[in-house]
């Protein structure tokens, strides 16, 4: 029995990540599809498939087409795709399933949550990936698929999706600006972020263990108005951090408000 | 040649963590204070230190003082020390250094950078520790003395100080707010933020080589209007976290701006 033949759809970081780990967990990648030849034969070559640049070339005989481009080019690419009953997915967090309407039966969403770059090799075992699929048929297998390869595989439909990418923007995009900020204040002063990484680091830490609301710490949770007045004084010359400050404050206070009651 | 002496007012989670510390360092406690007898005596038997409740009891040949209690305490404790030309230090990054006059001639700031626990041992070894003094001849024994415990003691002034401070709320009680958020979102939608906690760690990872500005991603930075609406969307209900939305978005966007022209 030979394991089920992908076609991957996307030379990119994500996809460029997913075939060295599909290949390593003994799949075989039949076809790595870029619209630029220098990609899709770099790729191809890592992962001992065939390099193609035209859509009308894919392999019609494999198992799940995998599609990994950017997110706006998926309708585009779901287009071109006529494919009966394989299973056609797409990896994107925030794109609708129904977008794949048209390539086959049997569609879905694989969607790994991590961000990914060509050269850092990363392992999926630890990576959750959040599967869908319009139909039994699909997900129960893709289910396993992703299981096959993620210790942290999970169904979710597209309603907690969509959920889930807007709580990832809060939790990474937003922190990560907040990180933003601080640099910038740190920066101003002749300091560096460098002071503050070990606090970053134990704030991370203290929250893969406990919930975030319990580990809240600062002035606005402690309701120290006198030291919320010293910051927002310090921030007069930058107003739109001066209302984030604010905003963030109340919206911290609050919260304790409800957890207590 | 013996160390100096130390004296400790304080035994919560930072005295705890620094006196052993210390002790570990080859330092002599000589006194533990606190208001409790109980939390007096814990503290001190670890530290092989005299017990004492009473600041009138205070060894006054000591060659530092450590006052570590709570922000809003420092100044109530200052009051009762007479000391001479020993050093004494807060150990608060917004406490004000001169809540220390009438102490002693010499008098500084001791303010590591870390979160502590009682029961978590820290090592200082890799803890930030800014130190400052009211003059030189404060300030460079204290230097010293910070650098013989932790790898990175700096001097900064008050100004620096509160900048640093008002940095840390950003970058720690900002972002774990974000953390609060993103599993409040989560929990409604039957989903834990098990499923976010790797991209998180990666969001940190990122920032501990690279320029957070830089590490910057997500649909604000991308000027993904259609992807920010929808999200706006899923949060028609909560209007705080709306707001909070398109707060930081509009900043993540002006911040890019910034960045490229």
């Amino acid at each position: 029995m030979t394991e089920p033949t992908i076609v991957l759809i996307g030379a990119g970081n994500l996809a460029t990540q997913l075939g060295a780990s599909l290949l390593r967990s003994g799949y075989r990648i039949s076809q790595v599809y870029s619209r630029t030849t220098k990609n899709a034969n770099s790729l191809a070559k890592k992962l001992k498939a065939q390099s193609i640049t035209d859509l009308k070339k894919i392999d019609a005989s494999a198992a799940i087409y995998i599609i990994a481009v950017k997110d706006d080019a998926i309708a585009a690419v779901a287009k071109q795709l006529k494919l009966k009953d394989a299973i056609v997915v797409h990896t994107s967090g925030s794109v609708d399933m129904n977008v794949l309407k048209g390539c086959s039966k049997n569609m879905g969403v694989f969607y790994p949550l991590q961000t990914f770059s060509k050269t850092k090799t990363v392992s999926f075992k630890n990576i959750p990936v959040c599967v869908e699929g319009n139909n039994k048929a699909t997900e129960e297998p893709l289910l396993y698929f992703a299981k096959s390869i993620s210790k942290k595989a999970v169904k979710i439909n597209s309603a907690q999706r969509q959920q889930l990418h807007l709580a990832a923007v809060f939790a990474c995009n937003f922190s990560n600006h907040m990180y933003s900020i601080a640099a910038e204040l740190l920066k101003k002063n002749k300091m560096e972020l460098d002071l503050l990484k070990p606090l970053i680091q134990e704030t991370t830490e203290k929250i893969m263990e406990h919930e975030p609301a319990k580990m809240q710490t600062g002035p606005a949770v402690r309701g120290d108005k006198n030291t919320i007045d010293k910051h927002l004084l310090l921030l007069k010359e930058t107003r739109s951090y001066q209302d984030i400050y604010k905003l963030l404050s109340n919206s911290i206070a609050l919260t304790a408000k409800k957890n207590k009651s």
